[in-house]
């Protein structure tokens, strides 16, 4: 863990065992990070349950934002009461109050509140949902894992981008190999989409150091041995992430090193934003707020921007001033 | 096992590995299955070193189908090699010199060769690739794995009756129950295809007692919790198995009961025809010929199409009838 202060603003009513998983898992987080401060919001009543749990000490550490109209809502749909603790979040952070949120709410409200209060980076018309997992060679980060489901190959080639950025600030990964996510590793494998982002990619100039490696295959996203960085549309990500979930559950475990990931980072608007499972349990909760922690510690959405900056404002044509820029 | 003589052409030449550990995986085979004939097309001299390894009593059971146009072609690509083999498999089905056919080549050169040679079931456009995933509740048959890459919703449709049926058929599944694969459980999540075909399969009438129980996610292909048909397009399919393969290996190997199949089965084609993966070992393509002679016993191929010829003559707008044919 990074040291320095992080300042983290928690959805209390997000998730589908809101918020009783989610009080649980920001106990857990706190306890976990001494630097850790969470700004909760949502129903004080449930705020001052995980108050009441704590030492003075950890106390001191926590601020309570009430969101009045989540008061009261008990009865409506998860989904329903989180969206207006979601904004408040958002607004949290807009603001400065906080330097990050976390929510286990719908993905969909969180990354339209997201959108509409923090704002989109330029030249990023889909924010991307990145997860990271364990592989034997170190990180693999694919995306996006929901974030659009139906990417033009442009949001691809965007996303390839944020993906190697994020690789290489948020896990050091030196001179990251990206790959497209298809059905096999020969060019012209896949279907219109894949086929139209393949020759994009192999030109898009790509940040810190990254080069694109070519089509890579389902067994690369838990192995990574093809690939640091892994592109695919938010469908195929989605249901791919969860079924390497379901695969390590038959076979009796997560591999040494964890298994695949429960909560996923926005990229592409302006401000840290975990999102965790709808079905988060408290330790995956208590990974998502430690997942923002060290996204805001190691400046990573300021980072991931001003390299896509500056690969915007390169001069595709000038191949050597954009190698300089790249790797500046 | 079940009983009864089956006679399985192997192509030698397909797969990236051929004809060395087809080869090798023919021999297991036949060690495996007593009542196993095989027909293997390729070069002579490949099915000679196969055939020197065999005691007598083995040798009486194995045919050899020459290839001309594939001697001498060592230095060509293996999946021109095998394209020749694999047609002159599909002959010897459509002759009725073999029972079923196996091959490690290229699944679209099968695919189409297996179309153009043994005919399309009536209704079925686009042919699907079956795989049979071991989970805790039984069999999970997931389809499409690479057959049709951007199937219509339609035919979504199509490949949910025919995964209830080879469900019934192949694994004596009681009353399947199918999903569609998506990116969350309630009604309206996904793409465009999926929200399409979700209301289609409502309504879809399905054999053998088969109900749609509606979307489902990643996890439920691994783990066979909500359901045991899941249908998808051919590229997430593809990708969504192999990430599965890719786990098992991560987790230190496959759950007890087995891993990720790397055999499936051609279904809307008027013949037994088994893929095994392009990069087969002699296990997989043992594993294939095992998967072919176990469809051949069953009369898999027969009683599916017999089921969908049922369902299409169905009235469906007569619920009696339907019900009386689906469950004949």
């Amino acid at each position: 863990m990074e040291p320095g202060t992080a300042r983290i603003a928690v959805d209390l009513l997000g998730g589908d065992d809101a918020p009783a998983v989610v009080v649980d898992g920001a106990l857990r987080a706190m306890r976990a990070d001494p630097d850790l401060h969470l700004l909760l919001v949502g129903p004080t009543e449930v705020a001052d349950a995980l108050i009441a749990a704590l030492d003075p000490a950890e106390r001191a550490r926590i601020t309570v934002r009430p969101v009045r109209s989540a008061v009261g809502m008990a009865d409506h749909p998860s989904a329903a009461r989180s969206e207006s603790t979601v904004r408040a979040a958002v607004t949290a952070v807009r603001d400065g109050t906080a330097d990050a949120l976390v929510s286990a709410g719908a993905t969909g409200a969180t990354v339209t509140a997201a959108v509409l209060g923090l704002g989109r980076w330029p030249e990023i018309r889909q924010p991307a949902l990145v997860a990271t997992l364990p592989a034997v060679a170190g990180p693999v980060v694919l995306l996006d894992v929901g974030g659009s489901l139906e990417p033009r190959p442009a949001t691809l080639a965007r996303h390839a981008v944020l993906g190697a950025a994020y690789a290489a600030v948020a896990h050091s990964v030196v001179a990251p190999r990206v790959g497209l996510l298809s059905v096999g590793t020969e060019a012209g494998k896949g279907d219109r989409v894949r086929r139209a982002t393949d020759p994009l990619l192999a030109v898009e100039p790509l940040p810190c150091g990254a080069r694109y490696v070519g089509l890579v295959e389902g067994y690369d996203v838990a192995l990574g041995a093809r690939a640091d960085v892994v592109v695919t549309d938010g469908f195929t990500g989605n249901v791919l992430l969860k079924a390497i979930e379901g695969a390590y559950a038959m076979a009796g475990g997560p591999p040494v090193g964890g298994g695949a990931p429960r909560a996923a980072a926005l990229l592409g608007v302006a401000g840290t934003v975990v999102v965790c499972h709808g079905s988060a349990r408290a330790d995956d909760v208590a990974s998502g707020i430690a997942l923002a922690a060290h996204l805001w510690r190691r400046r990573a959405t300021e980072l991931v921007s001003a390299l896509l900056d500056g690969d915007a404002a390169t001069d595709r044509t000038d191949r050597s001033t954009d190698t300089e820029v790249r790797t500046s």
